[in-house]
């Protein structure tokens, strides 16, 4: 079993790239930093002005030649100055090797510096509080993204945003949203606003658009042109984000309409671009996008895998949550289902990792045969017709948290083996394309929180993913907030997020008679070859 | 004669360094550019993003590495870009090392950029809208700075800004102020206010204090530390300003509270920082400011000159205008007093430059002696005494057109004779701090309207200025303006005021004794030491 990735990891960041065997691994050396100032007071015979003093004490501190002071800030620095005495603490940020300064603070060293990691999902965005000053994660919160009043989808977004005030709607929902949990998270740590001194957004193209308020309008229509690739740092106050108004907020640049910045943290969270050995990246949701490279090349596509990963199909499938079915297993001699849920509470629905399990275990038991097909003599008495189709009851009535049965219907099964086929063939397809096959994969990497659920015995055994050893898949959990964390946390990890979208060949995905003669052979369980996946037996066929 | 200098200059720039014997001009290569840019348009095949696709024309057509796009200006890029069909030239300034982004317009060469250069004067501020595609002044306004309503001087401005929401009020009525000036010559010259694209402003460190809106508390108060020497360029829309809200807004540097950009543009005018002889640069007003200096080293100081020489003492001064006598000649031998008027109306007053050539006619025909006494014997019937005190009648009744005598009394003689030899002593004290004989300055520029009227004859004669070869004597008109108009237009002369401004070495002015020995002997005409004024020789006198 992959570990548990619930919770709130309260673990230091040093160790951000500590997960598989990285070869280099990007030191948080802060591009936002807090620098203990030596500034001489005014006199007669040193009549420098008050900003001019300040940026000549940065620049002696840190051995520039070039500080920007904001404007906004210089209009408040002589009071702040004499209040202060003339001794400060500045929190600066670096970009175009120009130093600039964010604020300037009593010099208290116990008074630490933050910022805000945030993964900004249609759906759910996550934000993590950073202590720069110590680099320890000080809280992980979620919300659900508010946008989703105006569209459950990203189509009906960009729809909604070609409405008058429609966009400015959209962003401001979100930013308000986010606002509330910063003076959340603030007051819950004591700590003050301006003390947050930098965020780092990573989220897919759409969602970054209308963070930053620019018209997603040309991303759904050919040629899918977005506004802007890669962003310049933003100040907090241009956003309207209750951080420290000269808070610079990196958003993470895209590769095109349909790559986005979550991937590219994803990627970096990897650490896939600083081995040598090559490695697949896989985010499984709805859509499945996949990388495949090392640190001399990246290649990466996606392809609709459906709905069913995420439990959107199957009559009883649903997001995870308490009651909902995450782990079963079939026992082969009795056909017996031991089922799982969360939070122990009586079972509602099941979730994707949960249905994979499921059929994997259904397979095992040969209830289904390798075309999903029930087998009667297998399930016996919990097979039923509803409606002319055929269902396998989960749970029986009594059971039930819902107050109804809970089944499997064929046509549920169907769906899962379209979408884990689909994902089957995006991986081969890839792999083909660059011509590595796929026994030379090292690490697979498995991005998202839902992806850190799935069992990669089931997942194998479904012919979802290769047959590769099971030490080669590796969960990450939620590795757009993680990137986003790195590159808030290290100058370096920043710098890498460039190169790897610059580095990213996109793959378009030509949905031709070669990719469809993949995608058959990929709909049955495991394979139609099954000496793809040799370590797939189903119970009593051994040694066939 | 010096040449007159009224009327709007329509010369084209690249003559702007051609007065005086320059070694190296600035050219005009300008630093705010527009440029014609070849951008693909997008297509499957290439889906850059839009800012992206056009920072990369930028690049390309720049051989530059680093480009920045305004946040507000990437809002709106997608939509203009695709109403130009992205056949575009870009207008750009360089700070840096980095090209910014001003404007994209449609490719119609007819349609030139400006900028706008700008003295910002206590008084008055003057304007020179400048055609940044030809390099031609297109006009030039002046209009009485606003603020005046809240001050008549500095002093009382700074004041006035202490009061609740005095300083934004003092900022407001300038820029509101200004913004007129602005409208008016867009609507003059039918261009669109988009087009000006950059703006440069040159003033005292107060002035431009104001104009930023920063608190210029300090700048008055002991040890007189301004908030800013060196202001980054900043964008109109960040001041206001009715231009491109992206437009750079140069505002000049200052060495300090007491010496300001104005002086600095007036420097970078003059041309003395680019000859290797040695020269002085005067800008005569209630305070003296004098430089010395050459390419290599520049020595400043200021001292009150006092108000006469801005025709503010004497009871019949006043600034130059219609009516002002501005010239005189005497008669030596009938002591008859001809007077020339501006716009020949009849006399109303004098201004300064009339005043000085008035005394020193006056000396010259004997009829003030050397401490500028009136000899009775030369005055004839047109002395008089008024309230105990001797007044010489300049414009009889029937000629004037007051209605009343215009008189010239002893006290009016003793407070230009304070003033003048303020000038001549400050002159003597830098000169001999850095101990170079005034017989070895090479050229002495007159900075100023005011300093463009006075004859050098007449400022020679009262002893005001030395006595060297006339064609040393080189007025140049508003040079503050004129330095604000260069550096708008060369990348060089950009730099050059950076320069500069390290470069001075500010000579703080020691009311000592020496000083007090040095100012009494200048107070007599022309100077005790007669010897350092061989070419002044007043009637009846020669060869004595």
């Amino acid at each position: 079993m992959w570990p548990e990735t619930q919770g709130i990891p309260k673990n230091n960041l040093t160790e951000f790239a500590s997960k598989g065997p990285m070869e280099k691994t990007p030191q948080p050396k802060p591009w936002i930093k807090r620098v203990s100032l030596e500034i001489t007071p005014p006199s007669l015979k040193d009549n420098t002005a008050d900003v001019d003093r300040l940026v000549k004490a940065i620049k002696k501190s840190q051995g520039s030649k070039a500080v920007s002071v904001d404007f906004p800030m210089i209009k408040r620095l002589p009071e702040r100055l004499r209040e202060y005495d003339y001794r400060v603490d500045a929190v600066l940020f670096r970009e175009h090797g120009i130093w600039h300064l964010i604020d300037i603070f009593p010099p208290k060293p116990e008074k630490n510096i933050f910022g805000l990691a945030v993964d900004v999902g249609s759906s759910t965005v996550v934000t993590q509080l950073i202590d720069l000053s110590t680099l320890v994660i000080r809280d992980e919160t979620s919300f659900h993204n508010p946008q989703i009043e105006m569209g459950t989808d990203i189509l009906t977004r960009i729809h909604f945003a070609a409405q008058k005030g429609g966009l400015e709607k959209l962003q401001t929902v979100l930013i308000k949203r986010l606002n509330q949990e910063i003076e959340h998270l603030a007051h819950k740590h004591a700590i003050e606003i301006d003390s947050i001194v930098g965020m780092s957004a990573a989220g897919n193209t759409t969602m970054t658009h209308l963070l930053l308020g620019l018209d997603p309008h040309w991303i759904c229509r050919e040629p899918y042109i977005p506004v802007i690739n890669k962003p310049e740092l933003i100040k907090g106050s241009s956003l309207g984000l209750m951080i420290n108004p000269c808070a610079p907020v990196l958003v993470f640049p895209n590769v095109g309409s349909y790559f986005g910045g979550d991937l590219i943290a994803g990627i970096l969270a990897s650490g896939m671009t600083r081995q040598n050995d090559i490695s697949f990246l896989v985010d499984v949701g709805t859509k499945a996008e996949v990388v495949i490279g090392n640190c001399d090349w990246l290649m990466a596509c996606a392809g609709a895998a459906g709905p069913a990963l995420e439990g959107g199909v199957t009559n009883m499938g649903m997001m995870a949550g308490p009651g909902v079915i995450d782990k079963v297993v079939i026992d082969p001699d009795t056909c017996e289902l031991k089922i799982r849920t969360i939070d122990n509470r009586k079972p509602v629905g099941i979730c994707g990792s949960g249905l994979i399990d499921l059929v994997a275990q259904l397979f095992l038991a040969r209830m289904i045969d390798l075309r999903g097909k029930y087998q009667a003599e297998r399930c016996g008495s919990s097979l039923r017709e509803i409606d002319g189709i055929n269902h396998l009851v989960i749970v029986p009535l009594e059971e039930s948290g819902t107050g109804q049965l809970l089944t499997l219907s064929q046509i549920d099964i169907e769906g899962l083996i379209r979408s884990k086929a689909a994902m089957y063939t995006i991986l081969t397809t890839i792999s083909n394309t660059v011509n590595i096959p796929m026994k030379e994969i090292s690490h697979f990497y498995v991005a998202g929180t839902f992806g850190s659920y799935i069992d990669p015995v089931s997942a194998i055994t479904i012919g979802m993913i290769p047959d590769l050893p099971l030490e080669t898949y590796i969960p990450l959990g939620n590795t757009s907030l993680k990137g986003a964390g790195m590159a808030l946390l290290s100058a370096e990890a920043r710098e890498e997020i460039f190169k790897i979208r610059d580095q990213i060949t996109y793959l378009e995905l030509n949905v031709n008679q070669e990719f469809m003669n993949l995608f058959s052979a990929a709909k049955f369980i495991p394979h139609t070859d099954r000496s793809l996946f040799p370590s797939v037996n189903p119970v009593g066929k051994e040694g066939h």
